[in-house]
């Protein structure tokens, strides 16, 4: 595949992965975003084995495991914008996380996820 | 509820996530054993809201990202045998977890994934 | 045992381990906070095996281990209000910490918990 | 201090924390056992405002969460040794374990646990 | 050695380490504080066996698996200050991060690590 | 760059990295294999910017964080190797561990290590 193909098919499953919000730098502006886009997205996401809500909800709860409060977020407004996900199953997710990652790790989570919760609600009814 | 019905269907939940698998010490010796019966299994995994597969694929990141081999194993056991992933979905949450939790906590992951998906490939088809 | 008194019983001991400052939903409402109060706080801090004291060591050292800052402060305070640890005792948690945690887990928790062993000094002495 | 009176300390508190079973290389044979009896067992454990058996209780919960498995062994064994915790409050450990750093990480540990358990009452009561 | 000398040697290194920005508390005030200067700086970071860069070089890695995000940038600012490393070789770092320690880790660190860089750039050109 | 060359780039990097002992499948058998060779090897490792003795410095730092003490021994032995560490800056690899990470994930790095330290040591003067 050219390259400037396998660039185009990243930013292309970027924006399926996060629900349309995506502003990537010009390619060869910043590595870091150039292998995010031309491995991880056009290489990995793009992969039909596993669904996007699939490999989002490993996703989940890698990164609530780690404790990302942040990219935690991001996961859960997307998978709450695509419909992978209801609000009420979002919580549920807090509460696997809780039992197999611990409650701290659990417990940080519930004011921002309400929140990204309430948002996405109120975008979808206005 | 009563004490005993809410261990009994912790035990049928139980069954049901490590697909039949099963073997408990009687009530009152092991307290560990008891708790994860009855809240573990009796009120979590039995919320509805999330289905098992869900619930599952959730797990198998946090499970992954903490880097507890032996566990991983038996929860991807549990979902080959019941039939929520294939062999093929299981080596993609081995590629998710390279990328989202790091290629050392995968690679040590792959030899005895592959193993276990041989044997129930060989126990389904035996 | 009734879930009505169940529920009771959590809310019961959750005062004692933070030390009477708590707020939680009614019933139903929000279903993490039930599953606390239910099983955390009603079947597992009551298990009179080991003190809250003893219970609330092995927290810190997860919680600083996790790296979980504001649950850290959160468990300080109540120590502090229960009297469990004097603030110098909370200093050699930090000092554990840094030695079997890492320095980097340690060192971002030293400006906060010295904050809170003022506050909870100054409540004292107020 | 002296350095050889320092050395001495550290080996001394050493034997205090692992119930007298200590072997250690001269000194300068290797760099990593020099620091860690000059440094950790010399002057943290030594350290008196958190007595030995305060300062295990937090080590348990660090070296849980980062699921440690031999080292916990080691540790749990001491706390035994010396009489810090009965068999019971370290089946209690575990539990607020699975709670607070979640199941993965507590389930490892209760077959090697109960082992270290039942050599050292074999032994107590041998 | 004498302990003031042991203290003077760690306050020497921490100014190495830290390219000279250093606040230190008088002995006796603070023991978090003399055990670090007086261990971690005195006894560790002297090994001449392996250079400042090289530590520093494992430390990001730890750090930044860690996710400790504030102690991350502090480390970034003294190795550009230092000149142990580019910013360009900074950005390699992160690169190594997302692909060892996985993407949600590194990612967290880009915004804060871009402006570090800029800000050194700026003061070395200022 | 075409498909073929850039995983023939990838196996040549490989080699590098591993001081030579590398068995790859062929194409299309393994993904998480091809995904490795073609991305991580061929388009991460590649990047001159860091050499491989620095990378590979914030890899030890980042294994040891994670506790995976097999890919931590593999690594190992590929420095010393290709000479990038001596035995004795390994060693103080683990004694910054010990300081940045816990005792607890160093501690059970010494045995393996030193036995890695020792084989390579053999093979070299034999």
């Amino acid at each position: 595949m050219a390259d400037s193909e396998r660039r185009q098919r990243g930013v292309e499953m970027m924006k399926k992965v996060y629900a349309g919000k995506v502003v990537t730098p010009p390619p060869g502006v910043m590595p870091f975003s150039d292998l995010m886009l031309e491995q991880l997205f056009a290489e990995v996401w793009t992969r039909e084995a596993l669904p996007i809500k699939e490999r989002r909800l490993v996703l989940l709860g890698v990164i609530g495991a780690l404790g990302e409060k942040d990219t935690f977020q991001i996961q859960v407004r997307a998978a709450l914008e695509n419909g992978e996900l209801t609000g009420e199953q979002v919580r549920e997710v807090l509460i696997t996380l809780a039992n197999y990652a611990g409650y701290p790790r659990a417990a940080g989570l519930i004011g921002p996820t309400e929140g990204t919760i309430a948002a996405v609600e109120k975008e979808k009814s206005g």
